[in-house]
């Protein structure tokens, strides 16, 4: 089989993060398979969405208008915002539907190990939306990781000077989550920030 | 989050074999921060292999031409034929670099259970093709499952009254292996199929 079309296909598709050459050939098959109901919808979705996202100039989310439509909606609270590392934490937290102020997608974490530097990340314009005054609240939204630590630590650090209650997500059991499964860290975590019942 | 173009080509992404929802957004985010390396050139090669890859009219091979680069290629011989279930296969045959024969892609296997009748898959064209006196042998690759049986079973059947040689792929145990990994179906098979050392 010459390296046609379709090896270039299968290529592409195996680069994709959690897919490999026996899966991209088993996706490559599937949409042959299914090609006006898959495979050109695909490559049209693939194509508009390149073509029309772009990143909100505001909090850095990933939408078809600049500012997003989040920044955009006069519904939404402007006095909270919710920093998160990924615009994955940014759909996650609004699947879950509790949250109804504002975002800043950081776009990565810091770290003291591999020296990401804080200029690449979108942190200067936190700064800047903090020093506008009219945020009340920034609940740092960051993983639970030693990373995600870092980054909230340097946050706060730099946000100190302005008047904002700065919170994070409360570490703890997992609901649904069996202790005898949890790792050490949660369940002291979970010991530490016990609550009256 | 509205139903955006975004969210459509994450649903789309979602339904491919091996994704879920969760990959899909994983897939979705990694291709918008390749836009140009990765996001447009799939959108390309989907385009592309969706409006250009054709069934083989001989063997049901998936390729650019019609016949395929395997059936018309003039190096291989015309006398064996090997006989498989999806060209997946075809493909990991290809791949082996050991076979020299033309091929014959069924598009799935019988089965007794669920009542997949022979007329859907591409078997009668099989019938043609040994009807026409230039094979001498068919090898039989089909999957050592139930319905690879049954089918390659069938198959046999179907092509006794011409003077073919019909061989089916050794059992046995797989390279590298070890026995203590294998099931008890492939150590009997490989017992029976033991050579002379």
């Amino acid at each position: 089989m010459s390296q046609s079309d379709l090896q270039k296909l299968v290529h592409l598709i195996a680069k994709l993060p959690g897919l490999g050459p026996r899966s991209a050939r088993r996706v490559t098959l599937h949409l042959l398979k299914y090609k006006e109901s898959m495979m050109l919808p695909l490559a049209e979705a693939l194509k508009n969405v390149a073509m029309n996202i772009k990143n909100c100039r505001i909090c850095g989310n990933l939408d078809e208008s600049d500012p997003c439509n989040i920044c955009d909606d006069i519904k939404r609270d402007k006095g909270v915002i919710c920093v998160v590392e990924e615009v994955a934490d940014l759909w996650a937290i609004e699947r879950s539907g509790n949250f109804n102020g504002l975002y800043h997608v950081l776009g990565g974490t810091l770290s003291a190990m591999d020296m990401r530097k804080s200029e690449s990340l979108n942190i200067e314009k936190l700064v800047t939306r903090a020093s506008l005054g009219e945020i009340y609240e920034l609940i740092i939204a960051t993983n639970a990781t030693m990373e995600g630590e870092t980054t909230a630590h340097y946050i706060t650090e730099r946000l100190k000077e302005f008047e904002i209650k700065i919170t994070r997500l409360a570490y703890g059991l997992p609901v649904g989550g069996e202790l005898d499964y949890l790792d050490d860290g949660t369940l002291t975590a979970a010991f530490k920030a016990r609550q009256i019942f």
